[in-house]
C-alpha cells in the first residue's frame, strides 16, 4: 500500500500516515474486519520507520477506525456513528444546525476552526504527560485567579512581538476568549446599555449580549475594519458603552484592521467614552504584522485563546487590559470558578517557554497561506465575489453567482457539503447571501466539485 | 541524577534533559550554587552522548537556571522569586488573608482541603497520559456543552449509590462546583430576590450572592442540619426563592444532615416554592450512608465535584437536576464558556470507569476517620468545645478555651499554624468564637503545640 509521504510537508510524518490511512478506510469504504498489511511491510513499503507506523495504527484505533488484535496486527474497524460528533457539531458556532448529512461525513465547508487533521499532537502531548509526571502542583492545586505567573509572563512576551505592552499585572487568563467576554460583559457593562458589534460578526458574542439583555448596534464591517464613517453617525445618534472588535483574521469576513481605520476607531472611542474590545482569537493565523488597537492604547481590553490553534479542548484564553480593569475581572472569576486549570496552563506555559507553540502557529499560517491562495483561484474560477481578499487566515467572505439560497443548500447536500449559517453572523438574525469559507476545507474534492456545480448552475446572461 | 528520558516520545533527547534539569531545580527548590553531576557522569548514569547533556546544560544557562564556570562545569543559578505561590494563597477561601508566616510554612489548620501530601498522583498521572496518547478528540476538540457523554454515563452510576436517581438527561458538567452555583445565581434567580443560606456557612457562596445583589437570609446550622424551626419562622415573614444546604460534612460545621430534618425541609420548600439546592462537594469523604435532598425529592439541584478528592487543578464538578433546568444552564454554559475541557472530563470519566477514583476515595476516607479520632480527642484534651461530633469528614467546627482572638492569632503564630478567618463564614460578615479545624492537619506537631497553648494559657478558675 503507497502511502505518498511528503517529507518536505509541514504536516509531522505519523499524521499523513493517519490521514492516508484514513483516506483509504473512508473514501474506499472499505470492508470492516478488512486486515491491514504488516506494520514491517508498510515501513519498509514506504521508507518509513515502524514506530511511526504503529503510533498512526494507534492513533486510528483510539478514532475509532481500526481495531487491533494484540497491539500488532490492525484490522478495519465496524463502521461507528458518527453520533457523538454530530451532538458538538450542532453547538459549534456559526455552523448551520440543519439536519445532518446522512453519510455524516459532509464536509465542514463554512465551519469556523481547523480540520481535526491538521491539530499535532506531538509537542502538546509530550507537554502535558511532562507536567503529568512532574508538576505535582499543576496536577492537584487550585491555580491563582489571575493565571499562573509562568504562563502570564510567557503571555507578557508573546504580546510584546505584537507591540502590546502587557506586563504581567495586565494579564488574566480565562477558560477561553468567549469566558473573558462574558467576564467583561458581566462586570463592565450595565444592563440595558447598548454596544455596537460588527455586521457581519461573531455569532457567539450576539448570543452573549442577548442573554445579558444588552442592545446592539450594528456597525458595517469593510475589507479594511470597521466602518467609521457609519460609528460616527451611530455616536451622533446612541451613546454606546463599548465596541466590540475582531481586529485580524475578522471572523467571518477573514479581513484586517488597517492602521488608519485603526486610528481613527480610538479617536472616537475616547471622545465618546466607549469601551473598546478588542477579540483577536485567530491573531496566531496571521502573525505580529498586522495592526492592533491595543498596541495603539492601552485602555484596549486586548481578548486571545489557543484553541484555534493549539486545542480547543484544554480551554485556556487570556486578556490583557489596563491593571485595574484586570483585578476587577479577575475578582469576578475568583468568585464565579475559582480560577482556571492549574493543569492546562502550565501545559501552555510549556509549550510557549520552548518554542514548540510558536513553531507550530508558524506551521499552520503556512499551511493557510497555501490554502487560501488555491481557495481564492478555485472561487475565481467559480465566479463567485469576494469579500475583499483576505491575504492570509481562516477565512473567505464569499457570494455565490447563485443567490437562491435553498437551491444553493440542495446543491452543498449533494456534494456533502455543509455551508455556514445564514442568519447567525448578524446581531439582528437577518439573511445574507454571503457564505463564510473555511480555507482548510476548500481544496476538499468535495468542495472542488460544490464550487463547480454553483459555476455550472448559474443563469447565462445572454 | 535519573533523568527518566522517554526514548518513544517524539520530543528531542536534549529538550527532555532541559526539562527534566529545570524541575529539579525548582521543584526540589534546590540551593543556589549548588554544584550539578559533571557531564560525563550524567549521560553514563543516564545512557546518553555527553554532547546532548552539555547542549542542554548550556540552554539552561540561557534561561537563567544555571551558571557556568569554565563552560564545563555547571552551577544552580541565584534563585528567582516564589511570589506567585504566596499571591496564591491569599485567595484560598477560607482562609485569613493575614500577612504571610514569614517562613512560608504556616500550618494551614482551617483550611479547605486535604494537605498536598494527601494527593495522589500514580492513577490520575496514568489516565492523563493515557488519554493523551489515545484520544485524540480529547485532546483537541470542544467539548458538548452538557459535558463529555461518557462521563455522565459514569456521573449517573455514582449518583445511583446515593440513592439519586440521575440519568444522563439530568446532569450537566461543571468547572467546579462554583461554576455550577454561580450558573444557577446567574439563570434562575432574579436579581434583588432573597435567598437562605446556612449559618456559619460557605464564603464563596455569600460572595457569590453578594456579586449578584442577592439578600441573604441567616439560617443556623445545627449538629442536625438546618435548623427546621427557624427556617419555618423566616418564611412567615420572607418569600425567599431559594435555599442553599450543605448536605453532608458541611462547611465549616462538618455536621451532617438527619432524614427527618431533610424531610421537614422539603415539605417546607414544597410549600413555600422555594429552589433546594444541595451542595454536596464533600460527598466522598462521608460516603453514600447519609440522607441526601436529592434522594427525597426530584426538584432539588444538586451539585458535586472532584476538586476536594481526586484535583483541584483539572477543574471538573457537575450538577443533576431535572431535565428542563438541566438544558437552561446547559445552554448558558454554552453561550458564556462554549464548555468545559473536554481532556480533563476524558481524564475523569477513565478514572470512574476503571474503579480507581472509588478506591482513592475509600483510602481518603478511611485516613480521614482516624485523624478524626485523633483531632477531637487533642481538642478534648485542650478544653475546646466541639459543635456536635462529627463522625467523619474533613471538618470539626471548634471553640478555644480562650476567647480572646488576637492572643490566640499571636499564640497560632508563635505555634506556625495559621487559622481559620474569624468573619467570613458568616453570611453578614460577624465575628465568631468558633474555628475551623482541618482534622488532615490536626496531628501536625504545630497543631499539637498549638491547641497545648491554649489550654495552659486558659485563665483558672478558682
Amino acid at each position: 500500500m503507497e502511502l505518498r509521504i511528503d517529507r518536505q510537508a509541514l504536516v509531522p510524518v505519523v499524521q499523513q500516515i493517519v490521514d492516508a490511512l484514513a483516506i483509504w478506510i473512508r473514501q474506499d469504504a472499505v470492508e470492516p474486519g478488512t486486515r491491514l498489511p504488516s506494520i514491517r511491510q508498510l515501513a519498509r513499503q514506504n521508507l518509513l520507520s515502524q514506530a511511526s507506523v504503529h503510533e498512526a495504527c494507534q492513533r486510528l484505533v483510539a478514532q475509532g477506525l481500526l481495531a487491533s488484535r494484540h497491539g500488532s496486527s490492525f484490522f478495519v474497524a465496524p463502521a461507528v456513528s458518527d453520533a457523538g460528533a454530530t451532538a458538538e457539531e450542532a453547538w459549534l458556532p456559526g455552523v448551520s444546525s440543519a439536519p445532518a448529512d446522512p453519510t455524516h461525513q459532509a464536509l465542514k465547508l463554512g465551519c469556523g476552526g481547523l480540520p481535526e487533521s491538521w491539530r499535532e499532537s506531538d509537542d502538546l502531548g509530550y507537554a502535558i504527560r511532562q507536567v503529568s509526571r512532574t508538576d505535582m502542583a499543576g496536577l492537584f492545586n487550585y491555580g491563582p485567579p489571575l493565571g499562573l505567573p509562568a504562563l502570564r509572563e510567557q503571555l507578557s512576551r508573546r504580546l510584546k512581538q505584537f507591540e502590546i505592552d502587557a506586563d504581567e499585572n495586565r494579564i488574566l487568563t480565562t477558560t477561553g476568549a468567549l469566558h473573558g467576554l462574558d467576564l467583561i460583559v458581566r462586570t463592565l457593562l450595565p444592563p440595558g446599555c447598548c454596544v455596537v458589534v460588527e455586521s457581519p460578526g461573531y455569532p457567539k458574542l450576539f448570543d452573549l449580549l442577548r442573554l445579558h439583555k444588552i442592545d446592539m448596534l450594528e456597525l458595517p464591517r469593510t475589507s479594511r475594519g470597521p466602518d467609521v464613517d457609519a460609528l460616527q453617525c451611530l455616536l451622533a445618534i446612541h451613546r454606546p458603552s463599548a465596541i466590540f472588535i475582531n481586529s485580524t483574521c475578522h471572523n467571518p469576513t477573514g479581513s484586517n484592521l488597517i492602521p488608519a481605520v485603526a486610528q481613527r476607531l480610538l479617536q472616537l472611542a475616547r471622545k465618546h467614552a466607549m469601551l473598546v474590545i478588542e477579540d483577536d482569537v485567530y491573531a496566531d493565523f496571521q502573525g505580529a504584522t498586522r495592526a492592533r488597537l491595543a498596541a495603539l492604547d492601552a485602555e484596549v481590553i486586548y481578548l486571545g485563546s489557543f484553541s484555534k490553534t493549539l486545542s480547543s479542548s484544554l480551554r485556556v484564553g487570556f486578556m490583557a487590559a489596563a491593571p485595574s480593569v484586570i483585578a476587577r475581572l479577575g475578582e469576578v472569576k475568583a468568585i464565579t470558578c475559582m480560577g482556571g486549570s492549574r493543569f492546562a496552563e502550565s501545559v501552555l506555559a510549556k509549550l510557549l517557554a520552548n518554542g514548540a507553540y510558536r513553531k507550530l502557529a508558524q506551521r499552520q499560517r503556512q499551511r493557510l497561506n497555501a490554502d487560501m491562495a488555491v481557495a481564492l483561484q478555485l472561487l475565481e474560477d467559480a465566479d463567485w465575489k469576494v469579500f475583499g481578499k483576505p491575504s492570509g487566515g481562516l477565512f473567505i467572505w464569499a457570494r455565490p453567482p447563485l443567490c437562491d439560497y435553498a437551491e444553493l443548500q440542495r446543491m452543498a447536500r449533494r456534494c456533502g457539503v455543509q455551508l455556514s449559517s445564514r442568519t447567525r453572523f448578524s446581531p439582528s438574525g437577518a439573511d445574507t447571501d454571503w457564505l463564510r469559507i473555511n480555507v482548510a476545507y476548500a481544496r476538499d474534492p468535495k468542495a472542488q466539485a460544490f464550487f463547480r456545480a454553483t459555476a455550472l448552475d448559474r443563469p447565462q446572461v445572454s
